[in-house]
């Protein structure tokens, strides 16, 4: 993959991302319409990085990434809705717009986020080839965003916890590492990577999942809603476990920096055809959104 | 498959469903137990269905199609959890016992039921054999439970629509049939049918969740709780378009009785070794729970 600045590449990939998004959800039904609308709007992070993934490791062929991405920012957007439902964090404000039980109601809510979930797995299957790479997407995936990763995250991040380092490295691990991790995975498996590069692939994911968690507590604290298009200081409010809680606003951004530095040097060890990842790692870093 | 009393077929199979439950949530984290209370009671239709599937199709390896058919079971249960939810149809008593909602609180039963429908797919994962079947197993249940099937069906129930019977089928047709006709359809998938015989399969078993739910809107008037396991006149009192609500009692239980006959009719077109699908189909039409 040549090398090409990383606001370039995420803005070209991005573009690319909302275009098959709009084509998943064209002519159907009306549900579609409904889910569309949470789904309409977003940074595509984990799609992208899951294209990545796939050039960095030699795919080529952008109609067999596509679908796996694009289901990827359906789970994503799922776990978002049913975040954001007054049971759960109870937020109004989403993706800079009114949050899907806001715009709706709570039901349609509740069916939106599942039809997107059920929708991404629809989309992993979608086309005739890379049988077995597939079902290995599907496995891998299922297992980081399941009861196993973001669900056990998200029922760790609103149970009464008591304030440990380890408890908060727990929650950012299955609620965001695993699946940032995944969407890179996906990429490397779909585009037949060695086994070797897929792991490793996968555990400077975990690194990256990790400082992005950090990032996004340290913009809950100093970040604005117009480049947030959420709610920021919501988690502060409530009492959740953050990094600023667990180690002070300098401590989380000491840490960060430190989770940067594992994380590229994680992906420096693969060879220098990662060198993206790096870039990549910087830009979560710096981000002010 | 040899033909034995269709009772006595529910009730072995029952059991080998329930044991390779209880395997498949032994020894995970806590959610997995918050889980499994929902999981732990139910008649298991679909897995039964997709192990009768398996079975007439020649199957021959549980081992094969149970954690398929366990997958099945863990999505019914997923789409009860949110059905049962205070925005949804808000219902404090499901399989003889509390709701999530009302054992646990809203949010737990959100994530609870979110996190069974990513086991599904991992279950549906499991194992090292039949790679291109297992793809066709969850592209087929990703669309009969998502915003094309289920999911759908769900979101036209609980919105105020015109009493028309074409309206009733259609919730009818994506809210059960699609689920309960898919679930024989991944048994043989799995068992390796012909093309043909699946496809025909899929067909008879949407007319056999037709009539699943005829009778299951006829118990909602004529049930008890006791049997049901869950609270009669739900349906009646909220105003939802039933098969009683659109053609009284008799014509409801007249048009599942038309509905039995063809679904049989279907079956009985495959060929004699698919006869205990019209047993069951005379089971679900005579159902008291």
């Amino acid at each position: 993959m040549q090398i090409i600045a990383v606001n370039e590449y995420l803005a070209n990939k991005k573009r690319l991302v909302d275009e098959a998004l709009r084509d998943f959800f064209s002519q159907k039904n009306s549900l579609f319409d409904v889910m569309y609308y949470s789904v309409d709007s977003g940074k595509r992070i984990r799609p992208i990085l899951a294209i990545a993934g796939y050039e960095v490791c030699g795919g080529e062929d952008t109609g067999v990434i596509m679908p796996v991405a694009c289901g990827l920012e359906l789970i994503h957007t799922y776990s978002l809705i049913h975040d954001d439902l007054p049971a759960m964090d109870n937020d109004d404000f989403r993706r800079g717009k009114a949050s899907a039980h806001k715009k709706f109601d709570e039901a349609t809510a509740i069916l939106s986020g599942d039809g997107l979930f059920a929708y991404a797995f629809e989309l992993f299957c979608k086309g005739d080839s890379h049988a077995s790479e597939r079902l290995e997407v599907i496995r891998s995936v299922s297992q980081a965003v399941g009861p196993k990763g973001v669900v056990y995250g998200q029922m760790l991040d609103i149970s009464d916890m008591k304030r440990q380092p380890n408890m908060l490295r727990n929650i950012h691990l299955n609620k965001t590492a695993k699946f940032i991790a995944v969407a890179i995975k996906v990429g490397a498996i779909m585009a037949c990577a060695k086994k070797t590069v897929v792991d490793k692939l996968y555990r400077a994911g975990l690194c990256l999942g990790m400082l992005f968690q950090y990032t996004d507590d340290i913009l809950d604290v100093v970040g604005k809603k117009s480049d947030l298009g959420k709610t920021p200081g919501k988690d502060q409010a409530s009492g959740k476990l953050t990094a600023p809680a667990v180690y002070g606003l300098c401590g989380a951004r000491f840490r960060a920096q430190r989770y940067a530095d594992r994380t590229k040097s994680r992906f420096r060890e693969l060879g220098s055809e990662f060198e993206f990842f790096c870039e990549m790692t910087d830009f979560v870093l710096n981000r002010s959104f």
